[in-house]
């Protein structure tokens, strides 16, 4: 992409690609400390696991240069690492990163940087490994043609850097003559398919239709897709899949059409620790994402962020390891479907 | 409601209120002549599938004092009534109620005029009994209780005029004490959730929370409703449901839910002459009513305005005469879940 970096570190402060400013407006924010990375964290400027685990990674080397600034003791630099990690509860990527870099504190601000931007650099090499894997199970499995992708949310460069994670497997197709076109959901409330997956592929040129959210579970059960892709926010030890919400229906419609429902994440959002989806914290943002400005003054919201997925719906998990279709816990065997 | 009628017959005109500018401006439109008329309708000012079949029956009566105006001759007016039936193409009660209303023409003026207010009238009287009906069979087969109701776009007064169809058996079930609350969906991409079923719900008071369509099928597999209830534009003589953009998935996750799938629907919505779901025509609206204004400039769209639900997915179907749990074609029958 010809824009600015999604995420990048320059010796000091961080800059990022506003992301709830596009795609009307491409706008760089210049994040100094720890509060200007957890606002722009909360507010989803900065957004997407892989990109969020990066972005806590370089916000350890934040909070290291402006502890060493402000003179901070190591409780105020530990507090401020825990608001990092905290800022966000369900992508297992943001507290893994950040937990990673900051054991290096005791080497040294040198130690921290350089591997917080190893995190960087290994997440855009995941994601082209993810983006390759993902493409040739869905050629494998759909049994070659030109495929019609369904995604949701946003999975591209911009929630990944590299390539991306289900928008990357995407653009491998397309690199490959393997794609027709991709169907994007909306991705209400927040509208990152709407604003950031559509801005994407218009970048790349790779063709596309926007679907609103409650249009996906039919528009797959008419054929119109053969095979859904989505990322993860993080995926259980069972195979259940924490994902943007809406993601879920996808899942019951894809199963119940009998095409291949692929999670296609980097090995840092597999969370071993976590037994199942029951286990994963949802995240509930603010009503007025949801209420305004349509619903009348003083209406109240459900507003989860994410949803859980069950594992015996996901076809497969491609990671930049490996392709898991069966997971440990063993009650769990993930249908490998075939083209419709 | 102590607003304005939502549409009524003024000796010559109608007066509509105009849903396009809820919840934030109660605006009622006379409308005069049929090009109106059909204005109205397909900006969806006028829309619900019973509001539809009882402005067409008012339409004809339009049609008739117009051609009396103006000198219109015979093959004049059976355009003018063709372009009422033909102004939306999926509910059938559009193209039913205009049909009987158009076959007392050759009565003359006073007679065209009583049927219409007939199916006004009749409208009214039907949307209580489905009402009752359909709280009776959520109380029964969900066992007692004050039920969490989840529903989809909007089916109440505004849509059905008396108490609605889905929202009318929601209102039914809180005359009773028989109601915990209702879960809105927002119903993208013009919101009749958002905009028209939480302004109906607050004006009765009836507590309400508003998700996204993306959201629903998630929030049913937590257990956070007991029943969903959902109107219908056409129900087909196999049990197959047309219903607004976003109600297969509530339908699926419904089914894996356990819970009740209830259509709550008058008979003139039920179709015997479409054999299935297959055979109902889905209107497509402009991409900018989902494009705009979140997508890149440009952006293409797939806008399905509604989805079939099969009838292997449906509890039952509530009408003004009948329950039906059980459909002509034999293949089909739905199951009666008892409440999770």
């Amino acid at each position: 992409m010809d824009t600015p970096d999604v995420l990048a570190w320059r010796d000091g402060y961080i800059e990022a690609l506003d992301q709830t400013a596009l795609p009307h407006q491409v706008r760089v924010l210049r994040i100094s400390t720890v509060d200007e990375l957890v606002e722009a964290i909360t507010t989803l400027a900065v957004r997407g696991a892989p990109v969020l685990g990066a972005a806590g990674a370089l916000g350890v080397a934040l909070a290291v240069r402006q502890g060493g600034r402000e003179g901070w003791d190591q409780a105020r630099l530990d507090a401020a690492v825990k608001r990092i990690a905290d800022a966000r509860p369900t992508a297992v990527n943001l507290r893994r990163e950040v937990s990673a870099v900051a054991a290096r504190i005791p080497q040294g601000r040198a130690a921290v940087e350089a591997a917080a931007l190893a995190v960087v650099d290994f997440s855009v090499t995941a994601s082209q490994q993810i983006s390759r894997r993902g493409a040739a199970y869905l050629i494998q499995v759909c049994g070659g043609g030109r495929l019609r992708v369904h995604t949701h949310c946003n999975t591209g460069s911009l929630a990944c850097l590299g390539w991306g994670s289900a928008l990357g497997v995407i653009r491998a197709l397309h690199a490959e003559g393997a794609l027709s076109h991709v169907i994007v959901d909306e991705t209400r409330p927040l509208l990152q398919g709407a604003r950031l997956t559509c801005w994407e592929l218009g970048q790349l040129g790779i063709e596309h239709r926007l679907a609103c959210d409650g249009a996906a579970a039919f528009l797959i059960s008419q054929g119109l897709a053969d095979a859904v892709v989505v990322g993860a926010d993080r995926v259980a030890a069972n195979g259940d899949v924490a994902n943007k919400i809406g993601t879920y229906s996808l899942a019951l419609a894809a199963h119940r059409a009998g095409i291949p429902f692929l999670v296609a994440a980097p090995e840092s959002t597999l969370d071993e620790a976590t037994p199942s989806g029951a286990a994963i914290p949802i995240e509930q943002r603010p009503d007025e994402e949801v209420t305004v400005p349509a619903a009348p003054a003083g209406t109240r919201a459900l507003n989860f962020a994410f949803d859980i997925t069950p594992a015996e719906l996901v076809s497969a998990v491609v990671t930049e390891e490996r392709l898991l279709t069966r997971f440990p816990a063993g009650d769990v065997s993930p249908r490998t479907a075939a083209r419709s």
